[in-house]
């Protein structure tokens, strides 16, 4: 993919946010806060911000939005600030694939102004007030993924790939509930929507991280070889932290959990979820 | 796929009645009435039906149960009846790869007959008491299923496709639920669950057909030339039908109609939906 001309690229912190009036936040989760504490001393004041990034910080379980607005303290407080997340598998949207996502912010002006600046003609933004429904969604999903992604290494089939999709949008809508969220984010694209994408799309991170643990490599192998971050694999243990703390059973999630870092066979693990005992639906 | 050895198969009307204990009909939805009106002399009085078609009777907007059961009359009236349904491409079952389903029926015992008949380590049955849910979901999912394939026709990506499921869940669900079925069987493994498989799976008919339309056949060529049925596309003229009966606003099923029956260029079509005013989720 060719880089605009008029985009200026810039490792020097002062430069990047001079004569700024917009900042987009696309780091991964986990090096949020060190980053973000680098960056606050040039952030200047009112300028809004969105982030991109899909996890849950491990040590605290905050998402993102919530570390930047606790890096920034008082600069942060009355800053407007906006998550985008949806089915966005990044190099469909760089050849101008058809696309759309949605802007989260309590801010519904600020939300308004995020759709205008980022719309095209094959990328639509839709606005939500949810913000803590869609920053879970799109962290929530990642671990699902991973599990899809198991299935395609066991050669499981879109059978089983369409129940556990179908099973995950409930373990993870029942998780945001209980922390806050609305049941219809989950439902629409910042949640099944990227769930689709995510699962299905060959070129998702995720679900090709769970596909190489499915054919029976191990994660640490699977990580030094990576040029980029699959955020699922940490947000595994912060959505299995939040599923105990909320008292919410996610039988995916600990499968996941199971295969990632407890050393489960992947194979044993999908029949204890096959056999769970689950008579009506 | 070998038929199994104990399977006989027989083009005798009355010899495939002798002695059953219990029949699953698995005759294309479009097909049923005159089927069974030829069948209905021989069918013993008591023995439960089964139906796997999904599909809505052109001229009477009917589903397969109702059709079976108006055409048995009084011999169907008091008659045990169930719906399977769910993510099943055919040819994953019969590899016996993972898999789920769903039987429907408003007789709780024998839907755990069914359910005990047909499930194996590797096939797990569901109950639910939805019927017209299960049966309204399994066939508005095919006039999805060929949306879908129209995006995989023009390469339109995974993006677009996991937006079209999406919206596309919800409006199938907003037309069920005028038609009296519940909101979370769209949710379940016979909505989501079949919507996802159908809509993702190479080997699904109904999205080989909407991909053979976006790449620019014509559909009475496409339709000539298959070995089997693909139930979508008589469906998505019953499903306008409904829609405008029950007033709910289902623009994916409008365009597929009109890429199917009324000549609009795939692509118009999809550059439509993408255009509509939906500024909100």
């Amino acid at each position: 993919v060719k880089v605009p001309e008029n985009t200026h690229l810039t490792a020097d912190d002062a430069a990047a946010f001079a004569e700024c009036t917009l900042i987009l936040s696309a780091v991964p989760t986990q090096y949020m806060r060190s980053v973000w504490e680098r960056l606050q001393q040039y952030v200047p004041a009112g300028v809004p911000i969105i982030s991109v990034a899909k996890g849950i910080e491990n040590q605290t379980l905050l998402c993102p939005l919530e570390i930047i607005r606790g890096v920034l303290g008082a600069k942060g407080k009355e800053r407007a600030m906006a998550a985008v997340s949806g089915p966005n598998i990044a190099g469909e949207i760089a050849r101008r694939l058809p696309g759309t996502a949605v802007v989260a912010s309590n801010n519904s002006e600020f939300a308004r102004r995020v759709q205008s600046v980022l719309s095209t003609e094959w990328f639509r933004i839709y606005t939500n007030s949810d913000v803590i429904g869609v920053e879970l969604a799109g962290a929530t999903k990642n671990v699902v993924a991973i599990a899809a992604g198991v299935l395609d290494g066991l050669s499981a089939g879109n059978n089983a790939k369409a129940a556990l999709v179908t099973r995950g949008l409930v373990e993870i809508t029942r998780l945001g509930v209980a922390m806050g969220a609305r049941e219809d984010t989950f439902q629409g694209l910042a949640g099944l929507g990227d769930l689709i994408t995510t699962c299905v799309s060959p070129e998702g991170r995720n679900r090709w991280v769970g596909e190489q643990i499915g054919k029976g490599r191990k994660i640490d192998e699977i990580l030094t070889q990576m040029r980029s971050v699959a955020e699922g694999v940490a947000t595994t243990r912060s959505v299995m932290m939040l599923a105990e703390r909320h008292q919410v059973e996610m039988p995916i999630t600990q499968a996941v959990h199971a295969v990632l870092f407890e050393g489960t066979e992947p194979r044993i693990a999908l029949a204890e979820l096959m056999r769970r005992d689950q008579k009506a639906e």
